[in-house]
C-alpha cells in the first residue's frame, strides 16, 4: 500500500474541495480514506464512483458517519455550508430513466456543495411535449445541466430553448453505435446550438463543479 | 483501360435501374459510359458524384444530351417514366443550408425515377419553430427523407412527430468531433425514436432508392 | 429511485406504442414498470433486452401476466390488435444460427404489433443454394428484414435479388475483425446493392418498427 | 441553389444572434448571405470560418461594409452593443503561437458580442513561469477560455490555479498522435482538475458563446 | 539524399525479386533507382505506385527502357522469365470498374514474374449472374485473386464457390462508411467462407507475390 | 430455439467440410449439433471455440464420441481421411508461449483434415537464434503458418527467410497498445516482406483451411 | 500443454534477463515456469502481471521461494546483484494514488535489477505545489519515470522542469474519454516538452528496463 | 498577427534549447522568428518541419544566415557547441529509404546539439543480413535511434541485439493498414524486446532530444 499526499487547500485555490474518485483505487487505500474523512473530521471530501459493495465493506461505525447514496454511488461526511449568498439554482435535466445515475451524481455533488437544484427527468425529444411543459421551470434556474445518452438530441433542442449556461453530460446508455457514450459525447460537442459546453462521459460530478464555478462568480 | 460488364436487367430484378458512381472511376472509363447512356439510348442510367469539372471534360454534343445538375452532381439521359400509378410523394427535409447537396442528390434521384417530391430545408432543431411550422405538409407526404449533419438531432425530433417511414441520411457537414459525418451517422443509428432507418454518409441516392422500394409496394 | 415520465400517446402520434429498453435501468425502476404494464392494464408496452434472470426476479403473479421469450429477451402484457387491415407479411432472413436472437427480437416485436411474419434462417451466402431455394417465398412477403453478422454479405446478395424494402440489421456475431458487429454495420451501410436501409447493431426491434411504418402506409 | 430559412429571433430566445458557418456552404449561398447582412442592415450576423479567398470573392462594395479579420477568419457587419451592463471580462489564454487562430476566433466573437476580453498567449506549461507571471491578471477576469493543442496540459494546470469558469478549446495543432486535435480534446475531457468544460476542436466561437451565456447571467 | 542498400539476393532466398515502392520516396532517390534498373541491367526490379507524373519526370532515354503502365502505376525493365515449368494460371476477379487499378497491379506483377493470368472484371454480387456465368473459367485457374471494395461481399460468395486458394485484396473504393477500404478489409478478414486469406488495402502486388509463393511450390 | 439449415455438401464444392463456430450459439442449438455429429455419424464436422465448460455440459455418452482438446477448444467426431495423396506438411510457428492456443487450433484443424503438420514454438525475434536454429526444418515443410501477437515482428523476419506460402495469424496476446490483436493484425498486413497473407485475429482455423486449399492444388 | 523454449542468455546479449508476462499464459505452463525459477535455481527471472489468485494457486513450498508483491503483481526468486558499480538512482513519480500499481511494477523491476530507486507519489499538476516541493529531490536522481493516467499533464510539466532522461508510462486510470489509457498515451507522445520517451499503457516493467539500459551505459 | 513569448532559458532548465515547430504557424509569425534567430544572434534555435517553399519565401539575406537542409526540413543559425566533454555517439538506424527524412531530422538535431552521430540506413528485417553486417558498428555507439514504418519489425529485432538505450521513431511510411504510422507506433509500443522507448510518429527531433538527455547524464 502506498502513502497518499492530499491537496487540502484546493478549496481556497479553486473554490472546490478535493474529491476522491474510488474506481481503480485499491481496497486498502480506499479504507484509509474512508476512515479519515468521516463527519466531524473537519475535512469535507466527496467520494464518487463508490460502488455499494465497496462501501458495505467498511465497518458500520465508519459507514454511519457518512451520507451515502447508492443510485449516484456517492458519499460524504462533512458537507460544505452555503456561505450566506443567494446563488441561484441548477436544473438537472435528463432524456430518459437510464440517465438517472449520472444526473444524481451531479445532484449529489451540488447538494454536497450547498447549491440548490431540481431534477427534470424523462424529457427525451422523441416526445417533445415532455420538455416543453417544463421549460418555464427550467429557465427559472440559473444554470442547466443536461444528461443524455444515445444521440443526445436533447442537448441541441434545449440549447435552442434556453439562454442559460448549458452544461452537457453524455451518458453511457445504449448499445452498438451508442459506443458506451462516445456518440452522445461527439453529438454534444458538435451541436448546432451555440455555446453548449461538454463534459466527459457519465461525469455528473464535473458538470456540478462547473456549475459551482459559474455560481461562485455571482457570489464573489 | 478495362472492359465494363453492365447489369442492364437490374430494373426488372429489383425495380431500380443501374447507376454509375463516378468517383474513383478513371477518365477513360467514365467517358465511354457517358457516351453510351445519352438521352435516346433507351438505357436509362443515373450518374452520381459526377463533379462539374469531369462533366465539363465531355464533348459538348455529349453534354447536351444530359440533364446535369451541379449542386447534386448528378446527370441522366433517359429517365424513367411514372408508370401510371399514383404512388405518393417524398418529403426531403434538411437541417441546414450545408445539407443541400445531399438532399438534392436524393431529390434528383427521385426525379429520375419519376417520383414526386418536395424540399423542406433549414429545419434544424436549434430553432424548433422552423420544423413545427412545416410539419403538417411533411406528414402529407408518404415517405420522409431526413438529411442532417453534426449531431443530427433533427432525426430524433422528426421521428417523434411523424408516423411515416423515416429515411435518415447523415451528411459530412462540420469539423472536429463531427468527424466527416461519422457522428451524425452514429447518432441516427442510435436515435431513441423508434423505427428510423439509416444510410451511408452523404448517400442521398440510397435513400431515394429505398423510398422507391417502399412506394413500389403500393404500386404493385 | 427516480420518478418516470411516460409517453403514453406516442402511438397516436407516430403509430407505434412506447417500448422499454431494460438494459441499464436500475432494478427498482424496472420492477415498477413491470408491475404497471401487465396484461389487462390497457397500456400495451413491449419490454426489450430483458434478460431471463431479471425477469425471473419479478414475483410470479406479475410474471404470469406476461408473454416472455428468453431467446429474444422480450416481454409484453397487452399486445396490439391488427386493425382489420390486410397489410402484408414481413420476411425475417438470417445468415446463420448465431443471428437467431436478433431475428427473434424483430419477430417478437412484429408479433406484438400484430404484423404477420415468417423466418428464413441459415441463408448465409457461403452456401448460396440455401438462399436461392427460398427466394420465391421471401419475395412473396412485402418487406424483408435481413439479420447478418461478420461481413454481412447476405445483405448485398439479397439486395440484388429482391425489389422489396430491405431492412438490414447487423449482428454482433464473430470475433476479432468482426468488432462486435461494427464490420457488419459498415458493410451494410456501403453495400453496392441500391436502396438498402440499415439499423443499429442487434437492433431487431428497430427494424420491426420500420417495417410497421412501411406497412402502416398501405393501411392508412 | 436552395432557399435559406433564417432563425432571426434566436437572440431573444437564447440571448445569442444567429451565426453563419461558412465552410461547406456553396459559393452562391454564401454570396447571398454576405449581401444580406452588411453593416446597416439591422441584422447582426457573425460569419465564421470564412477563408480569405472566399471573402475576397465578394464585390468591393460588399467587403467594405464588413469588419473582416484573416487570422480568425471572421466577419461581421452590424455588431451587438453592450447593453449598459458591466459584465466582467474574458481571459483568452493559449499554450503556443499555433493556437492563435482559434483564440482569435473566440476573441472576435466576444468583440462582436460586445464583451470585454484580453489575450494571454504562449503560456504553455513546458515553461511554467510564462503562466505563473500572468496568473494574477488572468484571475482578474470573470471567465477564462483556454486554447491548447497537443496534450493540452495547460488546461489541467490552469484548472488548479483558477476558481473561474474555465472553458477549454482543443486545437488541431500538431501531427501524428496529436490526431488533428483529438488528443487535446480527450485530454481536456478527462482532466483531473475539477469543473472544466470542453468544446469541439478549434471551436473558439462556441467557447465565446458559452462565456456570453455565463456573463449574461449577471446581467439579467 | 541518402545512400541506398539493396537486397539483391532476395530472389534466391524467398523466390521473389526486390521491388521498389515509389510513394514516399524523395525524387532524387527515385531517379537513381530508375536509372539503375533499366532493361538490360541484369537486375530485374518492379516499381509499384509509380505515378504517371513522376515517371514522366525521368529522361526519355530512361523511360523508353521501361515497360510502364499508367492504370496500375507499375514499371519494370528486365522481367523474370518463366523457368520452364508449367505452373498454372491466376484468375484476377473484380467486383466493379473502380477496382481495376488494383487488379491490374496484381496482373502486372504476375506478368513481371512470368506467371499466366486472366482478368474477370465487374463480377459484383448485386448482379449474381455476372459471377455465375464465369465461374467455370475461374475455377479452371489454379489460384484466385479477388479485388473488391465497399462491403467486399464478392469474397464470401466466391469463397463458397471455389476450392482454389483465394487471395482477397480490399480496395479503397467508396466513401463514408467504406472508410477508404477499411470496411472491405475487415469484411474479408471475417468472411464466413473458410480459408480466405487477406492482404493490405489496394495491395495487388502482395497478392500476386503470394500467388507466386503458391505456384512456386508446384514448380520445386 | 431455431431450426438449423446445414451446408452438407460444402466439401464437394470447396474441398472443405462445414465447421461449427460455437461462441455465440445458444446452449440448446449447440447441444443438438453435438448430438448430431458424433463419431460414426458419417458427417465429419469440426467444432471450434468450444469452451471446456460448454463441452462438459454435454452427456458423457456424447462426449466420449468426440476427440476434444481443451487448449485449442476444438472437437470432432469423424475426421477426414487423407485421400492417398502425398501433399506435404505444414509448419506451425509461434512467437511465444501465449500464442499456443491459436497455433493448436490451426494444428487441430489440420489433423482433422488429414494434413501432416509440425509445431515450432517460441521463435520470437527478440531472440533471433531460436528461429534461425529451426529454419531448415521449417523450410522443409510446404506451407508455413505463423502465429504471433504484440508487434508480430516474427512475420516479417520469417517472410524474408522462407519462399513458402506464409499464412500469418495475429493473436490477441498483450495489453494496451496491443489492442487485443489489432496491432499484430495491422503489422502483418503491412509487412515489408512480400507475399504474406493474413487472417483474422486468433483465426487458426482459417489459416489451416487456407493451407488445405493450397495443398489440395497439388493433390488434384 | 506446449513445450517452452527459453532465452536464457538474453542477459549477456542485451543486459537484461528474461521475464515472464503471466497474463494470457495457460495455468499449466505458468506452473511449470514458477517451479523452474525459484530462489536458488540460478536463473533469475521476473514474473510480471501475476495476479494474486494465480500465485496463490502454486504450492506453498514453491510460493515461499519467491518474493511476491500483490500491488505490483510481480514475483522473483533469484534477483540480480548490483555489480559493484555506482550507477545512480531512479525517481518514480506518479500523478495520483491510482497510478500506484504501475509505479510499483517499475519499482519492483528496478529492485530485481539491483537499481536504486525512490517513489514520489501524488504529484498531479492540479495541485502544482506537490510537485514543486519535491523537484529538487527528483532532480537528484539520474533517471525519472513518470506514471500518469487521464490527461497525463504531469509529463509535460515535469519535462519542463528536469534535464534528466524522462520515461513516461501512461496508466489505464479513468473512464470515458480516458479510454483505458489511450488518451494518456497519446498525450505523452505529443507532449510539447522536448525529449520525453513513452512506453505502452501500464508498462512499468518496460520503463524500468529502459532505465537499466541508460544506467548500464555509465557502468560499462 | 500575435505577439510571441519565448522560453529563452529552457536550456539552463532542461539542458535543451527552444525549438520552433513551423507547421501550423502563420507566415507572418514564421518570418519574424526567422529574422530573429539568424547566425550571430546569440540565441541558438532549431527550426523543424520547415518546408522548402516556406524557407524560400524568406529574403536571401536571411536565408544565407541559416544552415538549411531540405530532406530533413530543418534550419538553424547558431548551433550549440560541444562543451568539451566526450559524450559518445548516436547510431541512427533506418529500415528503408523512405525513412530517411525522419532519420535526418534526428541527425540534424544531433548535429545542432553538437552530438556525434552516424547513419545506418536500409536495415529492414526482410533482409536480415543488412542489419547483422552492421551490428558491431551500431553497438559501438552509446545510444541507438531506430526509424521504421510499416510494421516496424526492425525495432524488436534490434532490441534483441543491443544493450544500448534504444529510441524508436515510427514513420508515416506506407498505405492502408499502415495508417500513416499508427501501426508502426503501436507495434513499437508493444514490442516483446524489453526496454524500448517510443516517440511520436515522424518525431526524429524528439528522439534526438532524448538521446541528448541521456548523454548529458555522462557529461554532468
Amino acid at each position: 500500500m502506498n502513502t497518499i499526499c492530499f491537496d487540502y487547500d484546493r478549496r481556497s485555490r479553486v473554490g472546490l474541495p478535493e474529491a476522491v474518485f474510488c474506481e481503480g483505487k485499491d481496497d486498502a487505500s480506499l479504507m484509509i480514506l474512508l476512515k479519515r474523512f468521516v463527519r466531524g473530521s473537519g475535512h469535507p471530501v466527496l467520494f464518487t464512483r463508490l460502488a455499494p459493495e465497496r462501501f458495505e465493506a467498511a465497518p458500520l461505525e465508519v459507514r454511519r458517519l457518512y451520507d451515502y447514496d447508492s443510485l449516484s454511488r456517492t458519499a460524504y461526511g462533512d458537507s460544505l455550508r452555503p456561505e450566506g449568498v443567494v446563488r441561484g439554482a441548477v436544473a438537472v435535466v435528463t432524456a430518459g430513466t437510464s440517465d438517472a445515475a449520472v444526473a444524481h451524481e451531479a445532484g449529489r455533488t451540488l447538494e454536497y456543495l450547498g447549491i440548490e437544484h431540481r431534477y427534470f427527468e424523462d424529457c427525451g425529444v422523441a416526445g417533445l411535449w415532455r420538455l416543453q411543459e417544463r421549460l418555464e421551470e427550467i429557465n427559472a434556474c440559473s444554470v442547466v445541466i443536461c444528461c443524455a445518452g444515445l444521440d443526445a438530441a436533447l442537448a441541441s433542442v434545449l440549447g435552442g430553448l434556453t439562454s442559460r449556461p448549458l452544461l452537457c453530460v453524455p451518458t453511457s446508455v445504449g448499445y452498438g453505435a451508442a459506443r458506451a457514450g462516445e456518440t452522445a459525447l461527439s453529438a454534444m460537442l458538435c451541436s448546432c446550438a451555440p455555446g453548449l459546453s461538454t463534459f466527459n462521459i457519465d461525469n455528473g460530478y464535473g458538470a456540478a463543479c462547473a456549475a459551482a464555478r459559474i455560481l461562485n462568480l455571482g457570489a464573489s
